[in-house]
């Protein structure tokens, strides 16, 4: 079944798109971009959505469920918005399919709609027609709303998980009665979005803010995490968006102030979507395939018995139960491939999988009382008692998440390079990199870059320190230290 | 806020909505039709979500996602079910908007897409397309796949969770080795509807089989659930097919059996929607509003803190907080209402949500220790001293789960006739209520009696008892009991 991967270090791209197939993630729909998520792949999404979901509801957000359909008209009312989302929008017509002799199942003419309707690329312009019938007052603020959902934009090079035509994820839509209360929602989850990444996928972030040209259609500010896959491009994990009063005048949505005064609302939105899934898959996966972070992990240990004929299968298994349940009853995710497929088979197909440890039992360990544990991140083997396995469990899972983010922080910080000139930009650029260096803080340098080189300013991070530096491009003095690298 | 509901006996559809509308459930989204479910109601529909997954997850099914967009040649292979779903389908022919000088934003004519895209109506077709790529052998059966989706039917009649041209369901699609196994399937799904509604919905339902008129576009048999609305009208609350081989035939699924040989797959389809939302007003509202059965109600006690001034409003929190932490610790959904709003309105206000305790202290009961309980069931107002309220409230709990239960059975045993004419027939249903009588088997007998009266057979009941009864239309010989009333 699991075949041979492509190199990752000469094929990088074919090998992402073997491991999606052989893992069992995801597959392509019949209509062109569009993305099946497998049972397996939707399990690992699910335990992120989860994870995220606790995070948003400790935090006062509440989950709500708002229309696909959007009206044309409405898309249209922030220039900026529909300027953004007009090149990728799929829309319907029509609402009724008839016989027709000659051609089959045909669209009926005779239900065109009188005004086109859009399916959803985001929500913000439903959303806020909504708020405009639900805020009169202070007292309806803040809003802390959020909904898990499809969203569609249409795309025409697509690569599953990280560029489908559809695509799951969450969109928060905020509204308060302060700016500043805006701008701290908008950095609390972004904070959240850090820690979701760190300290769930085990994917190092940085976190900044986006360029003019880069922020979202619509918004004031654009926040990210940033990340760095397997072969030294950026991927852009998560945006928190600070909306500012632009949605609320698009929708004409006020709200009567403590002093009675009437004032516009304040916005924010962030997202995270399926997305999260390719970059686990870019940032941890091996010559062997996927390693999965224990956190999220759909399967945790995967437990391998190893027989020759039935009465062994039998003893090994009688073996096995307790072992077995003493690790769920500690709240490990165990699964046993109890299939008739061979060892080996095995071994590759869970290894594929990403599963961060493996149990193996044959009849000599039965007759010793050990297992043997693997470690999927370092293919470390080691022969342990069984209550001792059973105990080290929970710590080398531990280990195996600490462990992964200390690779992928090392290798960001192997890779990424603090430059001055440009000749020497377009070197690091083209091997591949996050290149740290100043810029003038001109869309025009920002332009000329991406022609030139095809790396964009991921961020201007948080821990900038531009003082002293100049612009990598034109020489001037550096407005901001900013992150260039190319990007998927 | 919460304005005097209309009459429930006499403008029970005008009640529904106006219930919908204060408890804070659900609102028209602004392309016709469409729903916002608002966090009340999401809520609400997300416990019943959580509750239904567990169970398909106990019974070895797992969770994917397929495609939103399906094309339109798909829908049309299986001939039924296009028939069924052609006159309600939202129809995608373009993907891009560009600016008119004249008329703002419009359609980009160039954007036509070569083949249009159908906005799923249900997935058997999507789904079967990729069965077709994963199904090779009985090594590969069964699969046993759930999603959770919005889908989308053109509707020109909307109600609230009750019929709206986008809604949210479960959809399972399971692919089998044999008849046997795809009709076992088929009805566990139904057993499991069935504990839902009996158990958390406190909903009584029938369980039983759709004439042919009446089942799915596709099926080859349909079960389903059906309960008795507070207006005596019957909703369909859930269906569970036996696909047979026909969506196999349809996209060519083949499969080689143990014997070598190869056979067409069978299947089986089910679902159930944010229409169970729907049915919960239905059954259990009252004058006041919603009334929510404990196990799936958002908030399961309401605390409702009475106070003069900020030394009461002081006290008064230091005597709840214990005990709400102690009602938290046992595992009960508790929220306090610290608004500055006045108790009655308060009571209003959850009232009309549905909370199934309300527990009220003031200053007095703060000096006595004690804290009053009032059900939102029966009205019932009880002082209890503080300990015993909280150890008391899981068991009060518990009795009105089983009280809703039991009102809305013994409710539907009242106005469910054994009829044999029918002269009596027409007044029966014209009153409203169930009928359980003969039928002669025939289509023509159903469609003359809808006609005549609008009443629908809802299903041939599994505890059906045809033997010596006559048709109530024909006056043949039955071949069937069934159960006749009108319906949502």
């Amino acid at each position: 079944m699991s075949k041979r991967l492509p190199d990752r270090n000469t094929e990088f791209s074919r090998w992402y798109t073997q491991v999606v197939n052989q893992a069992c993630l995801a597959d392509y729909g019949p209509v062109k971009g569009t993305m099946v998520i497998r049972p397996y792949g939707f399990q690992l999404w699910d335990n992120i959505k989860e994870t995220f979901d606790k995070m948003i509801k400790n935090t006062g957000h509440v989950n709500a469920y708002f229309p696909l359909f959007i009206p044309k008209s409405f898309l249209a009312r922030e220039a900026e918005h529909v300027e953004g989302f007009a090149k990728e929008c799929a829309v319907v017509t029509h609402t009724r399919l008839k016989a027709d002799e000659d051609h089959g199942v045909v669209v009926d003419p005779e239900s065109k709609l009188e005004e086109e309707i859009i399916v959803r690329p985001t929500s913000e312009t439903v959303i806020w027609s909504m708020y405009k019938k639900w805020i009169q007052s202070y007292r309806d603020l803040p809003i802390l709303i959020n909904q898990w959902a499809n969203v569609v934009r249409w795309e025409m090079r697509t690569r599953l998980f990280l560029r489908t035509s559809e695509f799951l994820w969450q969109e928060g839509h905020t509204a308060h009665a302060t700016a500043a209360e805006a701008q701290q929602e908008t950095m609390d989850i972004l904070e959240l979005y850090r820690q979701l990444a760190d300290d769930y996928l085990a994917i190092p972030v940085i976190t900044g803010l986006k360029t003019e040209s880069e922020k979202f259609a619509g918004a004031d500010k654009t926040y990210c995490i940033e990340a760095m896959m397997g072969d030294k491009r950026a991927l852009q994990a998560g945006t928190s968006h600070n909306l500012g009063q632009n949605f609320a005048k698009a929708f004409d949505v006020t709200f009567q102030t403590k002093d009675n005064q009437e004032e516009w609302v304040w916005a924010t939105s962030w997202g995270i979507s399926t997305r999260l899934v390719g970059a686990v898959i870019l940032t941890h996966g091996d010559e062997k395939g996927l390693r999965l972070p224990p956190k999220i992990a759909p399967v945790q240990v995967i437990v391998i018995p190893i027989s020759k004929d039935d009465q062994q299968t039998a003893e090994v298994k009688a073996y096995l139960n307790p072992i077995i349940a003493a690790l769920e009853r500690s709240g490990v995710r165990v699964q046993v491939d109890w299939t008739d497929n061979s060892p080996g088979f095995k071994f590759n197909e869970w290894e594929m999988k990403g599963v961060p440890l493996r149990m193996e039992a044959g009849p000599r360990d039965v007759q010793q009382g050990n297992v043997v544990l693997a470690r999927r991140d370092t293919g470390e083997k080691q022969v342990l008692a069984k209550n001792e396995a059973v105990e080290k469990t929970p710590y080398l899972l531990e280990n195996i998440q600490q462990g992964l983010f200390d690779q992928a922080l090392k290798f960001r910080e192997e890779n990424t390079h603090n430059i001055e000139s440009y000749d020497e930009f377009k070197k690091v650029i083209k091997k591949g990199g996050f290149v740290r260096c100043g810029w003038d803080g001109t869309e025009k340098t920002e332009t000329r870059v991406k022609e030139e080189t095809k790396a964009t300013i991921r961020c201007i991070p948080f821990d900038e320190n531009p003082s002293g530096l100049t612009c990598v491009f034109s020489g001037q003095p550096a407005k901001h230290e900013v992150i260039y690298a190319k990007a998927y």
